[in-house]
């Protein structure tokens, strides 16, 4: 057994190497040009920071695919298992720009004035800039895509997978915009909601990494299944988080959940015990709401068994996605991703 | 020669009989299905109507392309030069579907309250709905492409073509956006922008049914080449006819560019005249203005020679729109095109 520490030093370490070579290539395939204001706009999000984790799983799915040694090979002409040359930096660049559309044109509909510690889109610029940003981003991503040159039929199959990705994150932005005035919300619909809109873009990774080397569907099929469960089980963390982790840390006043009455995994448990959920925070702004009145909600979901329950149910997704590996060579990178697995649900923000 | 108004028949015909199967395509392959509000939102404005030009360009460049006689082959099973089936017709609701996305987010942005006779999505239900609606649309219309199933390589070709039209979309509008607050744009920059706004999906629809159906790289291009030039000029005459068609025929108000300060190909080529454009028209709300002040406005720009100059630009791109298509096979299908581009400058609305 590894212990979290070191996990977590292994992970930021895998995440931090790969991080350095996405973003050499995001700047690479998304050069600012004319239009330079519609394009900086396009940018400022993915320049702005993250964690670059999709990616990162798209990767070392693609070192444990094809048993290679992690950061050996060049992922611009990373070998395939039927010895084709694939750019699979471009894929993880395409899920990572996708990833970043979806964020600018959420925080106009959350109304967000802030993420990664900065100005949303529509904020630093404005309303018409950061729509016409996102729909860039939109069609640059299937650009991408396509110049990993893959064999045609693998390219269409990740470009397929990519296109109902996007189509499952809208269904699942539109759930959870209909859950703020729902107060029926079940665990099982919050959990379908979180997979569409959060864990099909981690399952997109893994399964279009593994289409693209030209795995078999058996195998593709897990992979997909590996990001939905880890996917899931990164959300339902982020929620936790959410309540857990002081403000500074977190980028943004801790509990906003609440705040906003947005639903989490953690308030439909605890309304199935019976919490009065609406009146957990009687303040209505995450300006004006106390650290005192944020600690007393919290207690409140503890008492109930509702964050346990959610670290629970996360742990049970992490374990069933690890188990998804098994199709997977043992190797290195299998074990990282496993790593990683664990992390997303250990991580501290 | 064929007398103008024969040819609107021929083409209205034309287009009637295929609009007719492309709506048809259009509800199955974007059934209103969960969540409903985000799937009636998106088929809401390719409900309401519109002409379906690009489609009807695509199917019958697939007809001119393989020569076969207009409306005698099956497009959802239509042979390719290289004797596959393709599914045309999906290729032609996937670039409705690309059209209407645009007219959904574009109405955001610039602000417009009414579209096609009805409210714009983003009033008829509300801001998040309209943004998530087009996002649905926009990898609706990738999923779509794919299901054309054609060869794998062409598929792949198609979807470069529509991913990058997608992008100079999106260049095009932000050009557009940023035209509103310049006073010295001269007429290529103008005619720039309508391009990438404007003609490039016209291409696209003309390319991609060269692209499926396995034409070769210099008739693909040709192709490419007539839906830019029409596209233009279908834009200009879009913009000729906000100044020479009464409002109730063109479901706005005439003059509506003049009052809201946008520019068109007859207001940069007056401005180049001396005329004063930014005092055309005084009243600044399309609401207030009055017929007699519009009139007034014509009279000038008709006066500077403008009107003349964009009916000549247009005329112009016709008819080297239509000496492209001699790469095509001389038939029935290839009058067609002909037909069409000159009806696309000679329309009324």
């Amino acid at each position: 057994m590894t212990d979290p520490q070191t996990r977590e030093q292994t992970v930021l370490e895998a995440v931090g190497q790969r991080r350095e070579l996405v973003n050499e290539a995001i700047t690479e395939e998304l050069p600012i040009k004319s239009p330079e204001r519609l394009y900086e706009a396009s940018r400022y999000l993915l320049d702005a920071g993250g964690k670059r984790l999709r990616p990162t799983v798209l990767l070392v799915v693609g070192e444990a695919l094809t048993d290679v040694e992690p950061m050996s090979a060049d992922y611009r002409e990373f070998q395939s298992l039927t010895d084709e040359p694939v750019d699979l930096m471009a894929a993880a660049v395409s899920v990572e720009v996708i990833q970043s559309f979806t964020l600018i044109h959420d925080d106009i509909m959350d109304d967000d004035d802030l993420r990664r510690g900065v100005p949303a889109v529509h904020k630093e610029y404005d309303l018409e800039t950061a729509i016409l940003a996102g729909d860039t981003l939109y069609s640059k991503a299937f650009e991408i895509m396509v110049e990993t040159d893959a064999p045609p039929e693998r390219v269409v199959a990740a470009t397929d997978t990519l296109a109902s990705t996007c189509t499952k994150i809208c269904e699942g932005q539109s759930l959870d915009v209909s859950f703020e005035t729902r107060r029926d919300v079940d665990p099982d619909e919050y959990l379908e909601m979180i997979e569409q809109k959060t864990a099909v873009l981690y399952a997109a990774s893994a399964a279009i990494a593994g289409e693209l080397l030209s795995a078999d569907e058996e195998v593709v099929d897990a992979l997909y299944g590996y990001g939905l469960d880890v996917g899931r089980a990164f959300q339902i963390q982020d929620d936790v988080l959410d309540l857990t982790v002081p403000s500074d840390q977190l980028g943004k006043q801790r509990g906003s959940d609440l705040v906003e009455n947005k639903q989490t995994l953690i308030t439909v448990h605890a309304r199935e015990q019976g919490v009065d959920v609406g009146g957990l925070v009687d303040t209505d702004s995450v300006e004006a709401v106390t650290e005192p009145e944020i600690d007393d909600a919290v207690a409140t979901l503890e008492e109930a068994g509702s964050i346990e329950y959610a670290n629970q149910t996360a742990r049970d997704l992490v374990q069933r996605g690890k188990s998804r590996l098994e199709v997977l060579p043992d190797n290195e990178a299998r074990d990282l991703l496993c790593d990683i697995a664990d992390y997303l649900i250990e991580r501290g923000y």
